[in-house]
């Protein structure tokens, strides 16, 4: 960043920011920008694209434009954002919250499977908790942001182009459920009346992938489930598990939600059973900004590119920076779609088209905000 | 054991051993020994009586011999056997197993969850491991052994019997075996190319069941699972779950094995997963004594008790010492059939009633005994 001529910082929230200036303008009293980015951190045994390929393509774009005479009327900040994947503290978007002004100071308390506060670990990394609240960005300064991402599916490889753009970011519901039965013997307890918990929660991953299969768009999975006491010659007493549903419809979320719970419910009257929701949170979908996106329309369309629209599955940083300022998104083909995995890749040419892209892009938004300005 | 008038010692496999000897005789040579005990371990969070009630009534049985002027023509071991469950080095029957002869030594460079190997834990508890085959007892010298123990099941406390003579220990196959799908994003991967081992996983965990609850008299569990990576938002790349099927015909239950092996290999092909057997291991039924056992009904019967006979669903140290020794067992009514557990309970009103029937049974074997060494 400092090579191409850009200021650079890491705010209170660790985020890592370099910013290419526009030139000072006597009338212009609030300096506009517009954001570019992704996150530096990632999973253990990650990939190398996830998120940092975000980065890199802002400062590949702010580099171009650091080389031209013309200068820009707003500066361009590329930020790299401090920690997206929530891995240590089960708490994603910490950066890009602290920058939208939504960091919740009760979250400094959690710790982690060591017994660090996440307080701790931000004053060990030689940051003060108590100044994250100045590592927001008010919106009045903000034009937009855009967020550059693989796309972690296998949509843009099926249609064999290289970019797509994201028509919104899905909604989610993650819910932990349990089913509580009875432990006993595996070899005394005769098989009539066992209320074994691993029986109902497995009818229930079942239903799970058949209401997943049943409806267009929606994505149901349970990732997780952890038997108790999870010993082979002991009938499992109790099962918890996760269930995460998306879906572009808020309302056929819920729905399929609903239908979910009531399955759980069945299953537990039908064996015996008792099912609990020990967790639940909701996310609605987020949309895009209608210029943002049009404008990378046109910036698609002028390359002769097919214009490919499809709907993020993965929560980003751009959700919560949605909420903030004008957002939008642009997804690169992803090979085999395997994420989170050091198979990860990406094809050099794509990265290149999303380069060229988001210059195009950066030059038509700087062409309106001319207009603008100069009205 | 000591109060009863009964010579302690503890063996080289760490098994307490109390003996009532006959009065010498200087035309019996080898002593003749009849044994009773069962176990003095047991699982974290157990209950009360799994195991160290048969040495207590073993003791009982002795105390009442040990009272009459009458001597018995044969000694009465009573065993505290030392590890029965395999707790700490998943290897159960490390007493009886040294008592039989079938102490496997290669057993003793196992190591525990925190590196301690079995060499140095029977060291550190101040025996000699090289010493282990010291321990084993000559078949010569034994009529035979007979074991008390809690039913851990539901039959006895069903029909109301306060015990029952066991008919065999039955069979039991342990499988370990592995679905392997394709790790995604739960939200980005759409439903229909997914390969999740979950999914598979839980199709198998309902046919174990079905198949369980179709054949008279069959146990199936699946115990434990282990879900990779088990994070919500990841579909799973691969579940292993472990199998336990036990019936007292080992046809039937090898063909049950075998049809569930199928069913998972059928699973796989349709839900395009790998299935796998990472671990098997098979355990014939074990007969029981018919001597032992008929002098045990004849007992039970002048008691004016109901004769009833039961299969033993759960392995115990009667099944290693049944491989050496004539062996039977005595089960004891098993209030709510709640075992490895603090809840886990006897009837003081049942256990009196288990130490007369082996008083009388003992008596009974030795009037046959003495019929047989006076001839």
């Amino acid at each position: 960043m400092n090579a191409a001529g850009m200021r650079t910082r890491i705010d209170a929230a660790g985020n890592l920011i370099g910013s290419l200036s526009s030139p000072d303008k006597k009338n212009a009293s609030p300096p506009k920008r517009f954001l570019l980015g992704s996150h530096l951190d990632t999973v253990p045994n990650a990939g190398a694209y996830d998120g940092i390929l975000g980065v890199m393509i802002g400062l590949a774009v702010a580099e171009h434009f650091a080389s031209l005479t013309t200068a820009l009327p707003f500066s361009i900040d590329v930020i790299g954002f401090s920690e997206e994947e929530g891995v240590r503290y089960a708490q994603p978007y910490l950066g890009s919250r602290s920058i939208a002004g939504s960091f919740d100071t009760s979250w400094l308390e959690r710790v982690d499977e060591q017994g660090v506060s996440m307080r701790e670990a931000i004053q060990a990394f030689g940051l003060d908790p108590n100044d994250i609240p100045t590592a927001a960005i008010s919106p009045t300064e903000v034009i937009g942001f855009v967020e550059a991402h693989i796309e972690q599916g296998p949509v843009l490889e099926r249609l064999d182009h290289a970019v797509g753009i994201v028509t919104s970011i899905v909604g989610q519901s993650r819910l932990t459920v349990e089913f509580k039965g009875e432990a006993g013997h595996a070899g005394t307890m005769p098989m009539m009346p066992r209320r074994d918990a691993l029986v109902g929660a497995s009818r229930l991953v079942g239903q799970v992938r058949d209401t997943g299969c049943g409806i267009e768009g929606l994505r149901a999975t349970v990732g997780r489930m952890m038997v108790s006491p999870n010993a082979s010659n002991v009938i499992p007493a109790a099962v918890e598990l996760s269930l995460d549903v998306r879906h572009a419809s808020d309302a056929v979320r819920l729905q399929a939600v609903d239908d979910l719970i009531a399955a759980g419910q069945r299953i537990a009257a039908e064996d015996d059973l008792r099912f609990m929701i020990l967790h639940r949170s909701d996310s609605p979908s987020v949309a895009v900004s209608p210029r943002l996106e049009s404008l990378l329309i046109r910036s698609v369309e002028a390359m002769g590119i097919h214009n490919t629209r499809l709907p993020s599955g993965a929560g980003h940083d751009a959700v919560v920076m949605g909420q903030r300022f004008p957002m939008a998104m642009l997804f690169i083909r992803h090979p085999d779609g395997i994420s989170h995995h050091p198979d990860e890749r990406v094809d050099v040419a794509d990265v290149a088209v999303a380069i060229d892209v988001l210059i195009d892009f950066i030059t038509r938004l700087a062409a309106e905000e001319a207009a603008i300005q100069t009205t």
